[in-house]
């Protein structure tokens, strides 16, 4: 058994500690984050860090990191109030990959990496057209995380822009018809299969798998 | 397309509503988390709302929902500053669900589930022997969401202990070797399969595949 403690991690090179300590705790969720200016000029850029907060009111939480120059995600967001997420897919995650690139600032990744916008109806952030499950929030808190100076950003689900027959009866997105992708660590690209869906659990109930009803 | 606005969010069933939100952003972390009391009673549940918050320190995030009479964990946590997260394999993934039923306060779900515990030197947590990947943690901060009432759990991972040979030689942790599985909603668990790592990507650089040094 591989056993390391906080003093070799301290230790690490820093690229071997960003590596391991980035997919350490599994499978994260894969997106692509569409924002706007005041101008009208686009941003997309890839996210791994998003996470679920609660369905009531339904919010969604992801980490931006320190602000820099040409961070313009983080300032289209707090100046418009919007922002979509939109997943991933097998057909072109390499292009979705390529907009962690830095491109120059006044420069759109949908542009730069070929991705066409569409857009809702009263909603100004954009969404990404060959996605298959497109979500549309609102702005609702930031959370400065002292510890690293990251920014936790919180908001709520006003818009959901799916294909047809992705949600099933019971109002579960089902990510294997859409395809959806997932990454571990910075750059592994995974598609998943599924095992099985499971029952609510009780004690004392054998643990069994969910029988739909159709 | 399926066209979903905020008005139609409010007036969904609760449940219906419940399962779309907490799909919607795809793929999720799955975790068992373990903790201890301070008369040395176990605690083990299914957690999959970890998402990583940065490498330097190395800083894990997760959400608790609201305390409840018997949510021992997050009093755990409080008290005794540790805890452990551990991935799920498919050959038990139903056992890890079982650690969702609502077990009595005094019932540890190790015993009840199934879980034989192992420890690390000086770390008062427990592990479960049987993931391949275990990160110790220390608690660093608790935020309060007020939106809706959970709370947001930053610990520091201290210790890891990983089966031999999952380590890759550039740090990142392999879940296709260690059978990691993934979660999306409630009950829908996957196990994902490799599509490709990617280099590092630049502007003007097509997105190309890495090549790992050997």
């Amino acid at each position: 058994m591989i056993n390391i403690n906080s003093e070799q991690l301290s230790e690490m090179e820093k690229y071997y500690r960003i590596n391991l300590i980035n997919s350490l705790a599994g499978y994260k969720s894969l997106n692509l984050l569409g924002t706007i200016d005041n101008d009208g000029i686009t941003n997309l850029c890839i996210i791994s860090s998003v996470f679920h907060l609660g369905a009531n009111p339904p919010l969604i939480g992801m980490v931006i990191r320190p602000e820099r120059p040409h961070n313009d995600t983080l300032r289209n967001i707090k100046s418009v109030g919007q922002y979509t997420l939109n997943n991933v897919l097998p057909e072109w995650y390499m292009h979705a990959h390529q907009t962690s690139a830095s491109y120059p600032s006044g420069v759109s990744e949908f542009d730069a990496c070929g991705f066409k916008k569409i857009y809702a109806d009263r909603f100004k952030a954009p969404f990404v057209e060959k996605s298959t499950v497109r979500i549309g929030l609102e702005m609702r808190e930031f959370i400065d995380v002292e510890l690293n100076g990251t920014t936790i950003v919180i908001g709520e689900v006003v818009r959901i822009m799916t294909d047809d027959s992705l949600i099933e009866e019971d109002g579960t997105v089902n990510h294997i018809c859409a395809k959806t992708m997932t990454v571990a660590g910075l750059d592994n690209y995974c598609l998943p299969q599924a095992v099985g869906r499971l029952a609510y659990a009780k004690p004392g109930v054998e643990p069994h798998e969910l029988s739909m009803v159709k």
